[in-house]
C-alpha cells in the first residue's frame, strides 16, 4: 500500500447499533480532517446495502455541533443494515462506488459480519487494481470479536444492566413478600458476555447479592438445576433475581425459546422468550412462588443516557486509530483494543488482520465461570468492571436527551441504478 | 386537634415503590427536625405490616449522608407491603403501638389503599381518645390520586420511558428493514397515565414520531382495529412502535392478557404478557411483518437514574407539607400538588381530606386522548411534560450508581408478639 495513497475516504455502519458506535464515526472524521492525502470525508448510508445504491452523504459538510454531538447519540447516525454481500454482481458494484468516487480509505463499523464484507471487499479490489486502504472499526454489544481485548458496546450496554439490576433489587428488597423469582432478559445471541456483566452489579465484595442467578449460553440449561438453583436462593433470600441470556440453549444445542421462527439475513435465529420461559418453570413446577420477568428488548443497547464513559473514549479512540493505520500505509485490518497490564486499567489500539477476525466468535472463557455455573469469579470481575466506569453526560432539552440528526447532504449519484437479487 | 400535640413522629412506606418515594421520606425527616413538638423521629417497616410487628427505627439516629442520599434513592428505604388491614384486632395493635411508643403523628406514604389505611387508623384513634395527627403523602407511579394535581413518582416513570422510547426509536431508524412492529409494555393497571406519558417522546411539534401507536386501558381493545392502525403506520413508516399498558382490556371489560391467575393482597389480578400479545397478533395476523416486544419490568418504576428533578422535588416538598400541616393541628389529611394557573409551570402543595381521596381513582380525561384512540392531543401534553423536567444528579462509584441503605436502629420494642390471621 502506497503511503502518498490520496483520495476520499467513506465510512459505514453495520449491524445491530449501539450506544457509542457513532462515537466511532466522529473519531473517523475528527481524524480524517487532519490528514490532506483524504479528501472528502464521505458516510455510507445503511452499511454495504446503502453503497450499492450509491447512497453516500458529505459528513464534512455537517456542523461541527452534529459531529460533537455523535458522541453521546446512540444507535447508528448513518443507518446500517443486516445484509450479506454473496453475488459476484454485488462485489463489483461496491467497487464500481468506491472508482466512481475515487474512496482510497474505506472504514466499516461493526461486528464479524461486518469485518468479513471488509476483508471481501479489500480483496476484490486488489483483483480489479483499485488502490483501497480497508480497515475495520470494531462494535459489537455482545463483545464477541476475536484478537481484541474487548468491544466497543458492551461497557455501555453492560452498565445499563448493572443499573437496571441494581434498581429492580432495591424494588424487591422493598417489598414486604417473601418467595419472588424476578427473571430480567438480557441480549447475546451466541455468547454470555452480556449477561456474565450482570453480575457486576453484584459488586466483588458479596457473592450473595443480586443478580443470585446469571444463565448463560455458554452452560447447556437443565431445568430441574435451575429450579434447584431458585429453591437454594429462595432459602436464604426473599427473592431471587435472575439474569438469562437470549442465547440460552439445553444440552443438545437447541435454542430454549424462540420467539418465532423467523431468521435474519445471516441466518441467525431471532430469539426471545428466555425470560418468560424461566417464569413458568417457577410458576408450574414450584408452587407458592411468584415469578416475574422483565425484557429490555433493544432498549439495552442504545441506553446512551446510562453509556460508559471508558467504553464512549475507547469508541472514539478506535475511530482515530483507523484513520491513523490507514493513513500510515496500513490495509485489511481491524483496530483492536489492547489492555496495559497494570493496574489502574489503560487501553490502547492495535491493529489485527482482517482475515483472522472475520467470522471468529470469543466465547467467555470456561474459566472465569464458577463452580456453580450460575455466576461469575474474580477473574471476570476484573476483566469487565473497568468497562463501565465513568458517565457520559447527556445533554437534555425539556426532560428529555437532545440527540442529534445527521443533516445528510448527498452526494450526487453518477452510476446506474443496482439491481438487487 | 390541638396545635400543643407533642409527642413522637412515625412515617412509613406503602405499596409499590417508586423514584422518588425517598424523597418524601427525606423532607419528613428534614422538616420534623424543624418542629420542638415534635420529639423522636421513628421510621416504621415494611409499611403497616411492620408497624403491626413494633419494628420501629430511629430516623434521626441516621447520618445526614444517609438522609441526603435518600433524595436520590429508589425504592422503598423503609420497606413497603401490600397489606389490607381488615381484622379489628389488626386495626386495635396499631393503636397500641402508637399508644406504646407515644406516636402522635403518622405520615403515610403511598397510594390511594394506603391513604384508606391511614384513614381508618385516625378513626380508630379517635374513637380511642388517643389524640393523633394522620396526614397523608401521595406516592403512586400509576398518577391515579384524585384531588392532587399529579402524584410524586409519575414524572419519573415517564421520564424513563420517553427516555427508552426515544432510544429504541434511533435504533429502529437506523436499521435499514423495512416492516417492523416494536412493542413497548408499560405499566398501569387500571389507568393509562403511565402509557399516554410515552407520548411526550414525540414531542408537541410532529404527531407522525414514535410511539406511534398507544393502547390505553380507558379504550376497549379491538383486534381488527390494532392490525389497521398498524398498517396505516407502516405505509407511512418502515417501523412502528407501540407503547401498551398493562391493563389492556376488551370491549367487556376483561384483562387482555394475564400473566397468571394470581391476585394481590388487595385482589387486583397481577398483569402481564399484553407486549408479548401483540407481537402475537401481528405475526398471526399480518404476513411479512415482524414484530418484537419489550417489557420493563419494575425497573421502569425505580429508575432514579433517569428520574425528573422537577418530581423528585415535588416529592420532597410533599413530605416538608405534611409535617407543617400536622403542626398546624391539621389532621386526616392527604397532602396533594397544585399547579398554578401561570406558565412557566409552577407547583406547590395543598391539603384533601383522606375520606374523600381514599380509593377513588383518577381516570385519565376522555377529551386528552385524540379521536384516532391511540395518540393524545395538546392538552395532555401540557400536563405532564412539566412533570419530566431536570434530571436528578445521582453519584456513581466504580460506574454504578451509589444508592444508600439506612442503618435502621431499632425502637426496643415494648409490646408482646402480635398474632397475624
Amino acid at each position: 500500500m502506497s503511503e502518498e495513497l490520496t483520495g476520499n475516504c467513506l465510512v459505514a455502519q453495520s449491524g445491530g447499533p449501539t450506544a457509542v458506535i457513532n462515537a466511532s464515526v466522529a473519531g473517523v472524521v475528527s481524524e480524517a480532517l487532519n490528514h490532506e492525502n483524504i479528501e472528502e470525508i464521505y458516510g455510507g448510508l445503511n452499511g454495504i446495502q446503502g453503497i450499492l445504491k450509491e447512497e453516500l452523504i458529505d459528513l464534512a459538510a455537517e456542523s461541527q455541533q452534529n459531529i460533537r454531538g455523535l458522541r453521546h447519540t446512540p444507535a447508528s447516525c448513518l443507518g446500517t443494515c443486516r445484509f450479506n454481500l454473496k453475488r459476484d454482481e454485488d462485489f463489483e458494484r461496491v467497487l464500481e462506488v468506491f472508482q466512481a468516487h475515487d474512496i482510497r480509505y474505506f472504514f466499516y463499523i461493526g461486528g464479524n459480519d461486518s469485518q468479513d464484507t471488509a476483508n471481501k471487499i479489500s480483496k476484490l479490489a486488489k483483483q480489479k487494481d483499485h488502490e483501497l486502504s480497508v480497515i475495520g472499526i470494531p462494535k459489537t454489544v455482545d463483545n464477541d470479536l476475536i484478537l481484541t481485548d474487548h468491544c466497543p458496546g458492551y461497557g455501555s450496554v453492560v452498565k445499563q444492566i448493572c443499573t437496571t439490576v441494581s434498581e429492580m433489587a432495591l424494588d424487591h428488597e422493598s417489598m414486604g413478600q417473601h418467595d419472588l423469582v424476578s427473571i430480567l432478559e438480557v441480549m447475546g445471541r451466541n455468547a454470555g458476555w452480556i449477561a456474565a456483566g450482570a453480575s457486576l452489579a453484584k459488586g466483588k465484595e458479596n457473592p450473595d447479592l443480586p443478580p443470585h442467578l446469571i444463565y448463560l449460553p455458554e452452560v447447556p440449561f437443565s431445568m430441574e438445576q435451575y429450579l434447584e438453583d431458585v429453591k437454594r436462593v429462595l432459602s436464604k433470600n426473599r427473592y431471587c433475581l435472575v439474569v438469562v441470556g437470549e442465547g440460552l440453549v439445553d444440552a443438545d444445542g437447541n435454542y430454549i425459546a424462540a420467539a418465532s421462527s423467523s431468521t435474519d439475513a445471516f441466518g441467525h435465529e431471532q430469539l426471545g422468550g428466555c425470560g418468560a420461559y424461566l417464569q413458568r418453570l417457577v410458576e408450574e413446577h414450584l408452587g407458592g412462588i411468584k415469578a416475574r420477568s422483565a425484557k429490555l428488548g433493544v432498549g439495552q443497547r442504545v441506553a446512551a443516557h446510562c453509556s460508559s464513559q471508558v467504553d464512549n473514549d475507547e469508541a472514539f479512540m478506535a475511530g482515530v486509530a483507523a484513520v491513523n493505520a490507514a493513513i500510515n500505509g496500513e490495509t485489511d485490518k481491524m483496530v483492536t483494543l489492547l489492555r496495559g497490564d497494570s493496574e489502574p486499567y489503560v487501553c490502547e489500539t492495535g491493529l489485527a488482520p482482517l482475515d483472522e477476525v472475520a467470522n471468529g466468535v470469543k466465547m467467555l472463557p470456561e474459566e472465569w465461570i464458577n463452580e456453580d455455573r450460575v455466576s461469575m469469579n474474580y477473574q471476570f470481575f476484573k476483566y469487565a468492571s473497568p468497562l463501565i466506569r465513568g458517565e457520559v453526560q447527556v445533554p437534555y432539552e425539556h426532560g428529555l436527551p437532545m440527540y442529534v440528526q445527521l443533516s445528510k447532504n448527498r452526494v450526487p449519484k453518477v452510476l446506474g441504478e443496482h439491481k438487487f437479487a
